[in-house]
């Protein structure tokens, strides 16, 4: 199966310790450290510190404006090519509680799954990183390349401070390539490298047409609704048709390059599945656009909740003085948060002056080249670890702060997920399948393998060396 | 001021007692009636009966499908007109009940007030029109016209039983007119009469795009957004310019009659202080429309309330995929709910058939003509009891159910409010002016005077005889 004999090592080491691997997730996972409730981080923080030191990492917690970030080091030699691994170790907060089986931080396994707060969204996903690295470690008293272990504690609140963070530790950050295991796998199984993520762009619009809600009897007609307010302005934000019509926010939109077009060409199309996993009857418009065009290659304006006026049950025949609609835009190569701030800012103020446009946090999309020298490597541990060739997404729905990596410090960056698809990461129940948990282990100690195999700068003219051309 | 002994002497009775009057209603408002509770009603039903009994009249609780209605009827004599007094004893919930000052169904007199639930809406302004009955027979023996007494159970969840209720009693509820105290008077504090009311048409409008809430970035631009699909059709039902652009819907409704119109330009328009009073910047669009056209001519599409997603604090990158708007549709002449109904039900399948239409509760209209024999009656009333003209309002912007006697008894139906402007029905803090109550009883006892002055089946001519012509 694989050339190697230093990873066959490995990995029978890795499968003859599967049962103690499990064990020790769970004890991790007992630690609750929910950024958004200040709970539990410092512990956590502390957790893993000790954890990195104890494998023979250099590691600290370095303070930021908000929570502290966990920084590990391996150095295998000045020759050697630099991995940067990224995670977090935050989790969200598990309420509802009501609706779990089991008690988040009380972790069950049922069904070849672990159940826990966190074990997908990103604990699992880290650790399964953590134990690679100490299986090589184990077996060859070395690592094949040098390792920066970064862990976020504010991923689930925005990473409000990654981006000073990186500024300010810029030098001792130098790597070839980042790689984050973060996020579900294709709904098939097969194991997926993404190349990038959308942004985002998250503001209020809020209206207020008087001191209180009026009766729409003796108000109806003559007081303006803000509701009414509300739905005029955003009707005039996206058409029917499913284009957004706040003028210049697409101005920056990049098509996709002919070897991101021939990639998205090979990706399964499997939209019924993917409908009926959330029980949908249709696709949202526009009709003609692919699916993976949708997710990759256009901004979408999403409203994340209106509210106003009555909500209970029944009728009430109010006339609402107050609504606010929370939305989120999610961007794509080559859009800006400033620049999508000042477009729908200037959208507002032309169409409804009235109602207030309050932009709350964004983070910048983030792309690597598919034809990154780096791609041979992760690839080819894919396929040393899994037996099968990866899918490979252009990019990801959903987003990261990859672009500190790729747009502050100029490195290649990857997402290779571990998480089983249905994994409820953000929701009750979540969960990782076991089998899955492992094969990230061994995926991530065939990626150390696989990027110690190359040259320190990259493999420059490697991109055409694998098997299948991206 | 008065050419009438037999009223004066009824003046100077009720002036007498006013103490004893205000006591009496306190007494009356200790007891909760609230018809969407079932709390109270049956209650306060045998109170009343016992009181109509008590002072004179024969009365009773006739069953309905649902709450029951009052009936009293004092018969002065076949060639005397008969007058109908309508009102409600149930009340609304007093929830929120922190806001109140003092106990909702604990009366307490402060600054000239008297503050309870109920106490405007309608509890002082029909028990005003009984103490005017009561000092009349006092004074006299006798009443100066017939009268029906007719108090509702429900007409604060809609009147759902009087149509039904009206049509099986048609016989004995024979009128030459209908008169209700209910509602605010206009802010100057003048008596005012209203010739119509505004009807009602309520309805949910329910979107659902998948089992459950997505995520924005995993799903956006792919799942259709539940409140953009409420968004993208409420947007075609009501323009920007604020004009109904459901097809048909407007198609039945009648412009002002030139004794309207007239009526109109006689009324002040004091939108500053209507505005101020609210705490309103600017007018409801079209901009260009009169202040009281908009409230008795011209339909209104209200949006009640719209709830989808996230409404919690900071934000929450949701895709929802269920978002519910209640609306309410304002009915003027000659609009019928049906056609409403029928005009939304259509409106919708052509423009959002994904979209779910609930039809709720409906009111049709009602107008009497401002040209009625028994306008007179009222406002020579209103001159004895108050010393001013009325002022003289074409139609209500609210409603209440007094279609089933103009289109159904075919009964000429007034409104004439004895609460102040800021009575605060419906909402905490209710509360009445004490002059107001008491002017209530003299107004309600130079009404039935005057109507007993004029023959029964109307006085054919006299519409030009007023002072002031319509």
């Amino acid at each position: 199966m694989n050339d190697t004999p230093r990873l066959d090592a490995v990995f029978a080491h890795i499968d003859a310790r599967s049962g103690s691997y499990v064990e020790r997730l769970i004890a991790y996972l007992r630690n609750p450290s929910i950024s958004a409730q200040n709970k539990g981080i410092r512990e956590v923080c502390a957790l893993l510190v000790e954890m990195l030191t104890g494998m023979g990492l250099q590691a600290e917690a370095v303070p930021t404006s908000g929570h502290p970030m966990v920084l590990g080091r391996y150095d295998a030699g000045p020759d050697k090519p630099t991995i940067l691994l990224y995670g977090h170790y935050d989790v969200q907060p598990p309420e509802p509680l009501e609706l779990w089986h089991s008690p988040p931080f009380e972790p069950e396994i049922r069904d070849g799954r672990i159940w826990a707060r966190g074990v997908g969204d990103n604990k699992g996903q880290h650790f399964a990183q953590l134990m690679a690295i100490e299986a090589h470690l184990a077996v060859h008293g070395t690592l094949p390349c040098n390792v920066i272990f970064l862990l976020e504690g504010e991923e689930e609140v925005g990473s409000p401070n990654i981006e000073e963070f990186i500024r300010a530790n810029r030098d001792r950050l130098r790597a070839d390539l980042v790689v984050t295991a973060d996020g579900p796998m294709h709904q098939s199984g097969r194991p997926t490298i993404s190349y990038g993520v959308r942004g985002v762009a998250s503001f209020e619009l809020r209206a207020r047409t008087g001191r209180r809600d009026a009766h729409s009897g003796n108000y109806g007609g003559v007081m303006p609704n803000a509701i009414w307010q509300l739905v005029h302005l955003l009707a005039t934000m996206k058409s029917p048709e499913g284009e957004i019509t706040i003028a210049g926010l697409a101005d920056r939109v990049l098509p996709a390059t002919p070897t991101e077009a021939a990639a998205l060409a090979r990706l399964p199309d499997d939209r019924a599945a993917y409908m009926e996993a959330i029980g949908m009857r249709a696709l949202d418009a526009p009709a003609d656009r692919p699916l993976f065009d949708r997710l990759m290659f256009h901004p979408t304006l999403t409203i994340n909740g209106l509210h106003g006026g009555y909500g209970g049950p029944g009728s009430k025949t109010v006339l609402p003085a107050e609504a606010v609609a929370k939305c989120d835009i999610r961007l794509v190569e080559a859009m800006t948060v400033e620049e999508v701030f000042a477009c729908v800012k200037a959208h507002v103020e032309a169409h409804a002056p009235e109602v207030e446009f309050v932009p709350s946090g964004g983070m910048l999309p983030s792309k690597t080249s598919m034809d990154s020298p780096w791609r041979g490597a992760l690839v080819d541990a894919m396929i040393a670890a899994r037996g099968e060739e990866p899918l490979e997404f252009p990019c990801m729905g959903g987003s990261l702060p990859d672009y500190v990596f790729t747009k502050i410090l100029g490195t290649d960056a990857f997402v290779t997920p571990y998480a089983n698809f249905d994994e409820a990461n953000h929701a009750p129940n979540e969960n990782m399948e076991v089998a899955l948990f492992l094969a990230g282990i061994r995926t991530g100690a065939a990626l150390l393998e696989e990027v110690g195999k190359r040259p320190a700068g990259g493999p420059a003219a490697e991109a055409s060396d694998t098997a299948t051309a991206p």
